[in-house]
């Protein structure tokens, strides 16, 4: 259909579009809720007179519900919601994101509002199945474009994943729009501003077209959505992102002459560790909250792991909000106990100490291991005594034990199942541990969080007298760079040996990785930043003979 | 293409077909080891002068693989295993299941192998991608038929899930065959038997062509594959199936006049619960030996719960491979150590006591609670307790902790995370706890193995004074009801009050089940015997505000 000659005039005196996108979180399997937040957010918009508002991928289920859509009293509900949400939109329009369930099949949609009617659907086309999404357990995908005219603009819809492949982009533009919007659920990790800009300027460059992409912000278990709404221009004009983890109404002006930021100021270059930080506090604080906590704890142990992971809770929830435990045994250093304490002066944090000794000589006593050394079950009992003792803190204040573990110790299994894995979410999951460290002297950066002799010591566990991290794993800068290798790029051994390590470091390394997935399954969920973290994006099998 | 009539012709002499299922374990990950028994089958079959043998699908991978997919390493030693065992293809047709790269895509494929040849290869068309199987995370869907002419017949090939699905089978019989031949990895559940029976048979009818349907035996993880081999023919005829749990090689004959058995005896009427407790079985003891380990611990109680799993432990690895640890507290009666020793006595398992009461007063102590009712913590703590002293017998001694929780108590987090959680494995998650006491007096016909006892008393986690779990819960044959609708069936809790539950236990137990996601996250895999366990078939998000 060709646009009519009279709007298209018409148009060359208002073809100035003010589309809203609405920066914020909408909680997954909150209903109810999301649809009282998009009435809310179209009253805040009023002000910013707005010709089109669009909300996140998924609005009314939150990203993603998961098995959620298997329910249908779920479903059922979210058809009551967009009733609600659709009738409130007057003066404006909306995009509003949605499951929608027709003829026995579902689809991730939108529906296009305008004075209370739904005129127009888009189902998305591109249904991503890899990494941590699942969409095709769920959803069908749509076969055709949407566009809309409005103000006198013919826009065009896509839904998120939809932009990251060729097709649905030409196909909106073939069916005749002049400008495109996007709503998104697109999880942060390294790297995603970058490749996000790089695949909305090769669609921008295919179609013709100006692009509006709009994400949602928030942390959602595993996940944590950075926002970093944008524009990209044919050509490679990029008009943003917004800053990251900004909750927000974002206006993005349209006219012939291109796209502008109206009520906010485009934010700089990147500086990675910066936006990794703030996703783990984000991560932090939404996973707590959102879980009906208002308190955290953690076992602090003067080593740079739990220094850092005290430094976000902090940062995400208030010192208030957050106790530190220190859980002395015999092998403790004087040095760990002054560190733990001095950083806990530092971020003000009420500080406990609760000595181990009393009930890891009971269990030595009970086991009969009295006489002999331990060895390894006796590291792993202290471990265990220090998780009991966060957990029965844990029970009778009803704060969450965050763990402090990072993915170096989970890749290799240098960790304790039911000791310090014990938590209800793990901040640093997925920091390797030269990535602790930046981290750490990042975060210095902005206020004295962590002390020095924090970050200038040896890493140690302090289960056996005189311990070091490294009697039993390679040198981290070693071990983080195969790790990431071998887990996060899949290189085979023979690759890494191949590109100059160690080939029996690399041997072990592949070898405990394997080894340890049984651990990895039973451990608390963690804040994701790589593209493959140890959690949905990382499916293997415990049985598993492949020796690689 | 017409088949020729000579060949025909010659046909008529010898158009009796002889093929052989492989119906064995395959275990994942195994290449080089699964191109070995490939060969060694090839061996045995020999005596059985097959014209074709099937072997399961994904031979060389094993089933599920999961993100080994991903390895390019991986898929290059599939690579060489196929072309090894290929070269042993000799005097008989072999149809073996891997991984095919082509052009930037995975298939789920098999390669039909005559004389040290591959003539033909197919790949699967319809990808499972629910419940437990994520296929379109890896593989490209197959769009063409296969046939090959063997002994005068023409063959056609499907693999697995394109059985369950219209078209496969129809195009099958438009590509010219007179029989189809099915390799599968099937896992087992409920009514599986009877699911694939009423499948098998409406595509045979659909298609007017009989089918052999050759599947996996062996544990994966949380899957138990059941073997039970078969063969549809139209018109409703049924050929088998091989007893559950067979491992070996079965020969079925296909002539003009149909389709027999050859070298076995087809099952009769299946026993459910006498499937479960096989499917218990198998499931621990592969699970336990794939991981490198011979030997099992368990807490045990004097309650069923316990007492079922250490039936399931001594039939799946001999009372010699068998440790049973008794932990009483204060609250532990006399009744539970009794039959605790009695059914020890009984399977002349191995029994140590380790009494908890030290170390619970040595963590009441340091906690400084000594002096006031722990309530809940104390509850937790002792839990703990038990599960430390276990771990730590598991560490010294190398024999995997076996967890004994039940379906009922980890929906609604009557258990406790790191503490009776404590495990590597669990033989009966998916058992709700009617179920657990049905599978023990279905054990008790076979031989007895669980006093009366057990059976006949309330169950009482024995946490505190004369506690019984109906205390906290409601009653289990009302809860696992309850249960089998919201969890298994995805009915909603209006729903459920309509076929007449009381309101207030169906929103409770609804609320409990989502509020307890978290403990289920980190719990131990177990056995899956539903279509809806508590595993990679149920994702849930644990921060999650849908409030059933």
């Amino acid at each position: 259909m060709e646009p009519d000659p009279l709007s298209q005039h018409s148009g060359s005196l208002m073809r100035r579009l003010n589309i809203v996108v609405v920066q914020r979180d909408f909680p997954v399997g909150d209903v109810a809720g999301n649809a009282e937040r998009v009435i809310s957010a179209l009253g805040e918009a009023a002000a910013l007179e707005p010709d089109l508002v669009v909300f996140p991928e998924l609005t009314l289920t939150g990203y993603p519900p998961e098995d959620l859509l298997y329910r249908r009293g779920f479903l059922r509900r979210c058809d009551q919601a967009l009733v609600e949400v659709v009738d409130a939109v007057r003066g404006t329009d909306a995009l509003i994101g949605h499951p929608l369930a027709r003829d026995g099949r579902l689809y991730n949609a939108v529906s296009w509002a305008r004075e209370g009617r739904v005129i127009g659907r888009y189902a998305k086309q591109a249904l991503p199945n890899y990494a941590v999404f699942d969409e095709k357990r769920y959803f069908e995908p749509g076969r055709e474009a949407l566009t809309v005219e409005v103000g006198g603009v013919r826009v065009g819809v896509l839904i998120c994943e939809d932009i990251w492949e060729e097709l649905p982009a030409l196909r909106a533009a073939e069916d005749g729009c002049e400008l495109i919007v996007v709503p998104n659920a697109s999880p942060y990790h390294l790297d995603k501003r970058a490749r996000r800009e790089a695949a909305l300027t090769e669609r921008a460059n295919d179609s013709g077209k100006p692009i509006i992409y709009g994400n949602l912000v928030g942390g959602q278990d595993e996940l944590v959505f950075d926002g970093r709404s944008f524009a990209a221009e044919p050509g490679g004009r990029l008009i943003g992102p917004t800053p990251a983890y900004a909750d927000g109404l974002f206006a993005f002006e349209y006219s012939r002459e291109g796209v502008r930021a109206l009520n906010w100021e485009p934010d700089g270059p990147e500086n990675p560790l910066a936006v990794i930080y703030q996703t783990l506090v984000r991560g932090t604080r939404d996973y707590v909250l959102k879980n009906g906590f208002e308190k955290v704890l953690l076992g602090l142990s003067g080593g740079i792991d739990s220094a850092l992971t005290l430094a976000v809770a902090v940062d995400a929830l208030g010192a208030e909000h957050v106790k530190a435990v220190m859980l002395p045994s015999r092998h403790t250093s004087d040095l760990s106990l002054e560190l733990a304490r001095a950083q806990a002066r530092l971020l003000d944090v009420e500080v406990e100490t609760i000595s181990i000794e009393p009930t890891y000589r009971a269990f030595l006593k009970s086991l009969g291991l009295g006489g002999q050394d331990p060895g390894v079950s006796g590291e792993n009992l202290q471990a265990r005594c220090r998780g009991a003792a966060l957990m029965a803190r844990s029970n009778a204040s009803g704060a969450m034990v965050l763990t402090t573990g990072n993915k170096s110790e989970l890749a290799v299994g240098y960790c304790t199942l039911y000791g310090d894995m014990c938590g209800g979410y793990a901040p640093i999951k997925d920091c390797v541990k030269t990535r602790v460290y930046q981290l750490a002297e990042y975060r210095n950066t902005l206020s004295p969080a962590i002390p020095a002799g924090v970050i200038e010591r040896p890493p140690t566990a302090e289960l056996a007298p005189n311990q070091v991290d490294q009697d039993s794993l390679p040198p981290y800068d070693v071990l983080d760079e195969i790790l990431a290798r071998y887990v996060e790029r899949d290189e085979s051994v023979e690759d890494i040996v191949a590109a100059g390590f160690d080939p029996d470091t690399v041997h072990r390394v592949a070898r405990l990785v394997q080894l340890n997935e049984y651990k990895r399954r039973q451990s608390a969920p963690g804040i994701r930043i790589t593209p493959r973290a140890f959690g949905r994006d990382r499916r293997y099998p415990i049985s598993n003979r492949w020796l690689p």
